[in-house]
């Protein structure tokens, strides 16, 4: 490791004013913020490695771990959500960590998970080996109220459900239904979420509600209050597969979000 | 993965509009940008690991290999320099990667680093299992002159050349001088360069000059022109450990960044 | 008036593309904003132009008649507060003007200020020739929460509250006291508010909540709903000088900024 | 003027943490950047005063004065070019005016601008009175290269002589020609420099390069060495109407804009 302590003359060499080219990038004071993470060509990835159809329980599994290691990195994070091959977390509106500077936030939680999910794969898939590092993009975007960022989280559980949806009925229909894809493509092509439902229970006697809550939900990670704990924080991180979308979520979990009277 | 294709009446939810609130994270144009990461706690995780001091070969070399995978994936990349914990990625000033989106090339290249670093662990570290994953933080800095970015990485070097120089005194002084860690700082409180080579030469019969280059100037990465290769694409990314202050290694290795006439 | 309407050929040069390095400065969405100006080198222009101590009405008139035309200008200017030489104008969290560019509104706000300043001088300073033309700089800020905007006004009508209390004691001193500056200046250090108001009315007779409300309170502008009017739109853009620290002034003014249940 | 030196417990009241909301907007060190000025509404402005057509030569000398004055102001202006309703002022690489913070600049410039071309007015227009106050926008665009900034230049150089061309000939075919403003609209659709050149001097008679420099080249501003001055400082701001797109000007003017080698 660097040592520095040692501020030599040279050190103060002619070349040193390049650090003021550095600029500012604080986030906006009290304003909740998300870091969202998308897998980069998991396309690829996931075939390379042979990921189940529609879901691979593993892939997620790890996903929701590299996740939770990173939530229990940065306590601001307030609750985070994930789906598929991306993960969004909130950060308090009040939080100070890396004096809200945005690019050190964000390569921290996307260098982190990244890191994690390399880390972790053998547990969880511990019969493939992986064939190459996989990486992720992040961004960072800012919402002023608490509605913006209930429509946020409300905004990646409905997708997580659309998307879900529709990839259950097309793998259905090109598993069970012997379909191959561009007719499954054709067949699902103009249907709404009832026509979906319908063709999985009419033709399949699939009811898609039955379907795993993370595979319809996503995954949420936040700090749940265990009263029953005899600990002095009686906060811990937990994995659920819920709603929030509707109050009844953030009734139940004060202190995340406040929740409109 | 997620499908993108299908677009239902619930998708263009209420909740959409979020999206929105994205900004424009654009680089301005025509500007070299450096791409920097740095570990995040290295101290720590270099002697949970057991690193050599004041320089582990491997974890150089391991760092190296991370940083030639990122420079593989972004052929726009010109130039890197790196050292220690760290590495900087100078890309072209026409270059137009994602866009010049800030987020998404700062993201995807410690996002890469990170995890091709843990992929890449067992084949530097066969004996040494990693203990747990590390991460690094990122930073994009513009330079709107070649002789600004010259500067940059000049910057760069003699801070490796400086820090090196006190590692390898204060390491001798404690390793073969039998000091203590504090005495050692003591002793070179105040030193210059030459009293520091002075001090390593005089004492321990070590010439700095004859060191590992490769812990005196840094590892350089960057596409070199092989004129004896018979393929059309004579450039080869290769890592060097070369002065780049001066001007003959960018006379040599004309295209990356201009000398001035 | 240039015409655009015609691009030739040569419009269309090799010069050009210095278009596309504008770049985007959206004032980002549902936040509230201030655009803030403040007169530059207005003590040297206050002291040209004679202006009276401690508060030229005719000066902080023609401040709000400037301000009152920028209002006009902008309907989406929810309020604005002034006093002494600078004037905040708010827009709705909603506002679409301008697409919401930094710029745009920033510089018009700013400039229309200026040129309505000089073009009203004389109905407000028919005997005093203007000697040069003042300027003023301007800024945006923007604020999440309908508290914080709040809080924002507050701090200007406090800081305006101070500043003409110091003021009025002050020039008090030095007029009907015969104090030098520096006297004036000496005995009012480390007093507070009591004080002050003490000092006024033990010495010299004067109570300064008798003083006029403009110097005391600043100048709001807002569209106020007039019931009477027979108009279909009952607004009407009004100059007052009331407290807007406390809820009644939003309580009897729905329509500007919520106030909290 | 407010007083700022009395810093009271109440100046600190619980409302002034809303200060920290102001963000940094420092303009990137080492880039030019060009402060570009246009008048708002200018159409119905020109219009309601009778201005001239194609060109009125006391609007430009009016528009010129301001720039001048603002050239005056800011020493740090190495160069501005102004015409119709516009002008460009383009700061040094070096400057460190306002500490190169991009709101207080913009606003300075766009505001003393305005202010100054109404005080000006009637110098210009003594039977015309002014019929309201007009205003301008501004935006400030860095360009990191001498060759970039020159191409700006040269960008609305070309663009004032494409648009005077245009002006010119569809306002003799108006004027002299007698036709309607849609006829000669209609007679110019398509026509490229040398069309209308010809058609000016075959129908009219008139000799486009005997057109006034002001109106075909625009107004630049500069501070021009005078050696034969006997002052200390030999640089005198000047306004001309020469070609800036060739290197002449710039080779005979060296201080300004290097030229390349």
């Amino acid at each position: 490791k660097k040592r520095k302590f040692e501020k030599s003359r040279m050190a103060k060499s002619r070349y040193e004013y390049v650090k003021q080219f550095e600029d500012a990038d604080q986030i906006p004071l009290n304003v909740w913020f998300v870091c969202r993470i998308d897998g980069r060509s998991f396309h690829k990835f996931t075939s390379t490695h042979n990921f189940q159809h529609p879901n691979d329980r593993n892939g997620l599994d790890l996903m929701n771990q590299a996740a939770f290691r990173v939530c229990q990195e940065f306590p601001d994070i307030c609750v985070s959500i994930g789906m598929s091959d991306e993960f969004s977390f909130v950060f308090r509106r009040e939080t100070k960590v890396h004096k809200r500077r945005r690019s050190k936030i964000m390569s921290s939680v996307v260098s982190l998970f990244s890191s994690t999910y390399v880390y972790l794969w053998p547990k969880f898939f511990p019969n493939t080996e992986l064939q190459y590092a996989p990486s992720f993009d992040g961004r960072i975007v800012c919402y002023p109220t608490d509605s913006n960022i209930r429509d946020y989280l409300s905004w990646r559980q409905v997708d997580c459900h659309i998307n879900n949806l529709y990839n259950t009925a097309f793998w259905t229909l090109v598993d069970k239904g012997k379909m191959s894809n561009r007719d499954a493509e054709e067949e699902l092509r103009g249907t709404d979420s009832a026509m979906k439902n319908e063709l999985l229970f009419g033709r399949f006697g699939i009811n898609y509600n039955g379907e795993d809550a993370m595979f319809r939900k996503g995954s949420i990670i936040f700090r749940k209050i265990d009263d029953s704990s005899s600990k002095k924080n009686k906060k811990k991180l937990v994995v659920v597969h819920e709603d929030i979308i509707r109050n009844k979520f953030w009734t139940e979990n004060p202190g995340l979000i406040p929740v409109p009277i």
